[in-house]
């Protein structure tokens, strides 16, 4: 289904990205699409998911096969944002967290 | 900052639920409410983080000390749902994904 990740059995990895944006969108809609894109070309990539409030909070989940996948797609996205997305200014605070997925199950049950 | 949990130092464990809503509240608001003030309570409770696009894509993290605090809040949310709430219809489909989160930062770095 549309937004949803196809993950596959547990265990895998998963980054949470907690943001809230600054006001304006000086280049940040392009840079998202094209992060995102990046990401889906990484070795190791699962899937991602996202959403964003109209109050300006978002919380997007990437998924990663292991923690060697998120090490390398860390140094490409700053390299990607070093060379060619300039600098700062898209968040005014954001949490990063990277966590171990042991368990999953989807709903609803009866449907 | 508003909408961020103020989690500790890791280890904790994060309850990623990624769900798309059917159309029409029917009680769906007031529940979610109910529901993040049980979790609140909760013995082993460290925070929530949620966000909801306008196309009906949502994500919400509670952030947990320990995997028993999981089991206990999933055994009273599924008390309150049988007692209070009513049944299905909220959820077109949803997600869980249980995760011991291992690492965690915030930014940005130069603000």
């Amino acid at each position: 289904m549309t937004g949803f990740a196809a993950t596959p059995e547990p265990p895998y990895w998963a980054v949470i990205f907690t943001s809230r944006r600054t006001s304006g969108d000086r280049g940040y809609a392009a840079m998202a699409d094209q992060m995102e894109r990046l990401a889906s070309e990484q070795a190791g990539f699962l899937g991602i998911e996202s959403a964003r409030s109209d109050d300006g909070l978002g919380i997007t989940v990437s998924y990663w096969r292991d923690q060697a996948s998120i090490a390398s797609w860390k140094a490409e996205a700053r390299h990607m944002a070093a060379q060619h997305l300039g600098v700062e200014g898209w968040y005014e605070h954001y949490e990063v967290r990277v966590a171990k997925v042991e368990r999953a199950y989807a709903g609803p049950a009866d449907r």
